[in-house]
């Protein structure tokens, strides 16, 4: 596999595969079970940190603890990262570094590309992507999918696995693929193997895992759900979870089925994501009929059957919910035979995907002319206070911006690059004061933008005439008195600004 | 007016218009405001109860309480109720009917007619219907709405009240009502009637009654939002309401606009009929591929920030959420010129009006042949527990069965007569033994279905071929031990029955 790595040159773990069976097999503490992860991004890095961290009663670590992932261009350097203890991924969270240096100290914690861990394994815990391809945003008719190359993963696992290693897949797959998909192609090869197909395990359990400052813990202060492919399969998982979950705090939840496991999680996703396009059109009622849809949301939210519904904003972004509705709707197709679309929850990844347009409309209701008028996004992530570019809102609106010529200019206090765009972002406000910015748009409500004053956003902008709320980063008195100073303002949700 | 009655004849308090007056008078406690209910329907019936009760810190009561409705076929016996201190609705909350002995015991609460109660009032309080009809079941783009009726009774009022007389608007209203059309009439009137319209005060405050044993507390120990055309008329309105609700653990929600509050009301129950249209698609989906979206749904709701979705069931009935979104969607194309439709929050009017159409077709794909078949409809309420038909989802129901010559039965312990259909409903279960029932259909989850054992089903219905829960009435269990003795059951939204 890894003479398959254009990168080979550049590799530094570029040993031969029996160095590597030699390294992993003088890294297994044989009186602890190895887990195995397979994915080092953004799930597969946190469960690394909380599975090396993990305990027994005595204050013994309980597993060994190996990542895997491919050597190629995307991953290669992610092996290195684990292998000195450093987390794969950024994040806001100070725990999860933590949690790596704890792993040094333990030595308990490994990565490799090498598919020989699986020989080893007594659980494999798959974190990899599955995707699902829009061809145009917003057009949820025309999308691809397909699961190729999560099956090949699949397949390197179950042609070294064991008899009785448990696989827990933990990415969000649509419904019925462990059923369905996975476990024949595991009683496939174990047959060709001459395994015992009796003695295969797999269970699906989803994590619920949210950037920012609180990722480590949304793994294992969280809610779990899980189920298997048969009671054993259901056991082994509930007894791995116990070990890494505050089950005292956050019981597991066992469903009937895998695919009832599967279906909760794209369900929760497309739940969350209708009620971001609903509001969509209160908020563009409330914006005609001048009412402050935010007061009106704090009102209804405080009726306990009413508190999670959502406020207006820019857009959706994220690798979950922009797309986990469209995961369900292919499997109900295509593992399920059904003859209908899951409309509301489709319809509405279309709805959020072009909700950054409405933003751009007001404004080219408010500016005439927008060729060559200096505009800057407040804001490339896709969330506040956290640096994730993935799916951001942010997208569409900049290409509807350099459609109709407008200089754009980026900002954002958590990313100094915009991956997707391959566009540097400017992480300092005061650049743009000796520009001649005219339009300011926040399109994420980051702290370093809620805490601006009027005179620091003056003085930032001086020759500023609209500024934008598209994420309800400014107070009402924070927009009036710009108003009173002779700035436009328009906020998203925000029909009594005038 | 009251010659207007067809009822004249019968009706006990055909006096003249004089001796109302008189009444009316020496009912006044000069030392105590006077509140004017219009309307002694569902709400009326309520606010009666708690204005009447509201007592100042020393225990005195604070009001004269006096409600109005028109003497016609469907509301003059409304006036003989209250006027003998009984409720002038059925409620399955005991705390109703104290509210009125107290009332009778402190004097000061009647009913009348007569418009003349206007002039005597400091408040009043409009509790009357605002209805948009549709002209087809789920075609929400064909619906009839005017305010004629309500703005009839507007003019009523302007033509009698005071200055500075409290107009508190209740009923449900197409958001831009009060500030624009009522705000409106009043001031013509007033200027009609020389009277200075700066001393017009128009408040909007919605209640959210709901029916059932909490009744009462729903109105005096719930959330409250509430606005006026002007900061007097939101002082006056806060103050009021500052006498009646619990505010100490539900402190009163003051919104900027009328139009605002309004918009609060119709959004809280289209995020609520949202939600239930949107697991109707999850459900069919659960039912394909086997899942028991129940126990996946109580995953879910265990994260905080999902505990709202709903869970899958037989249809939506009732008085708001069946019409609430369509005032809404009238009022932003009548009101303030929209040109957009409310996608999602009409959308799923249609969805839920024709949701047991599903519950109709699953016993079509069991049933080869229909006619002749005799089915019990166990439930003719919209909600459990409830005994209220009012826009019940069995009346779709009902009327598909009877399309395809099935023989239809009735049941449900709280309605003995099925208003909207004019049917006799049974009221006990025992009758259905010498039928030849062979299906028969929860339609709601009332308290006497689902405390049935499977072996008083089974003498309930001896010939029974197929048991449908379409509101999760019966358990996994009883559902099994059913099937084993030869009894099909098919569940909304359980796809794990086999």
């Amino acid at each position: 596999m890894i003479s398959e790595s254009p990168y080979k040159k550049h590799y530094e773990y570029e040993i031969d595969e029996i160095e590597e069976k030699i390294k992993i097999d003088s890294f297994i503490k044989t009186h602890r079970k190895t887990v195995v992860i397979q994915g080092l991004g953004f799930v597969g890095a946190a469960m690394m940190a909380v599975v090396s961290n993990a305990k027994d009663s005595i204050g013994d670590v309980l597993y060994n603890v190996i990542g895997i992932d491919l050597p190629d261009a995307k991953n290669y350097w992610k092996i290195g990262m684990v292998n000195e203890f450093q987390p794969p991924i950024n994040s806001a969270d100070p725990s999860l570094r933590r949690y790596y240096k704890n792993a040094k100290i333990t030595s308990n914690l490994m990565a490799t590309y090498s598919e020989y861990v699986y020989e080893v394994a007594d659980i494999v815990i798959v974190d990899i992507h599955l995707d699902i391809t829009k061809n145009s945003l917003g057009d949820i008719d025309n999308v691809d999918f397909t699961y190729e190359s999560f099956l090949e993963s699949m397949r390197a696992i179950a042609k070294k696995v064991r008899e009785e290693t448990l696989i827990l897949i933990e990415t969000t797959v649509p419904p019925g693929t462990t059923e369905k998909i996975v476990q024949p192609l595991f009683k496939q090869v174990f047959k060709e193997r001459r395994l015992n197909t009796d003695r295969l395990y797999i269970a699906h359990s989803y994590e619920r895992v949210t950037p920012g400052a609180n990722y480590v813990a949304s793994i294992n202060n969280f809610y779990r759900v899980y189920s298997g492919i048969n009671d054993l399969s259901k056991i082994k998982a509930r007894e791995f979870l116990e070990t890494i979950i505050n089950t005292k705090d956050y019981p597991l939840c066992e469903l009937k089925s895998t695919n009832a496991s599967e279906m909760a999680k794209v369900l929760e996703n497309s739940y969350r994501a209708l009620n971001i396009a609903f509001i969509q059109e209160w908020t563009e009622f409330a914006e005609l009929s001048g009412v402050d849809l935010f007061e009106v949301i704090s009102a209804i939210r405080k009726r306990p059957t009413h508190n999670n519904i959502m406020l207006p904003g820019f857009g959706v972004g994220g690798y979950c919910l922009t797309k986990d509705a469209l995961l369900a709707d292919w499997a109900l197709k295509h593992n399920f035979n059904g003859d209908k679309k899951l409309f509301y929850s489709t319809k509405a990844i279309q709805t959020n995907d072009l909700m950054p347009t409405h933003t751009f409309q007001l404004i080219k209701k408010e500016i005439v002319s927008l060729p060559d008028v200096d505009l800057v996004i407040m804001g490339v992530s896709y969330l506040s206070d956290v640096g994730d570019s993935r799916f951001s809102p942010s997208e569409l609106f900049y290409e509807l911006c350099v459609a109709e010529k407008v200089k754009v200019h980026l900002h954002d206090p958590m990313l100094s690059y915009w991956k997707e765009k391959q566009l540097e972002i400017h992480q300092d406000l005061s650049l743009f004061s000796k520009m001649n910015v005219k339009i300011a748009v926040f399109t994420v409500n980051h702290k370093e933008y809620s805490r601006l004053s009027p005179d620091e956003i003056n003085l930032i902008f001086p020759r500023l005439e609209l500024l934008v709320d598209a994420s309800n980063v400014i107070s009402d008195d924070i927009a009036s008195k710009l108003r009173r100073g002779g700035i436009k303002t328009i906020g998203v949700g925000k029909g009594h600004w005038k």
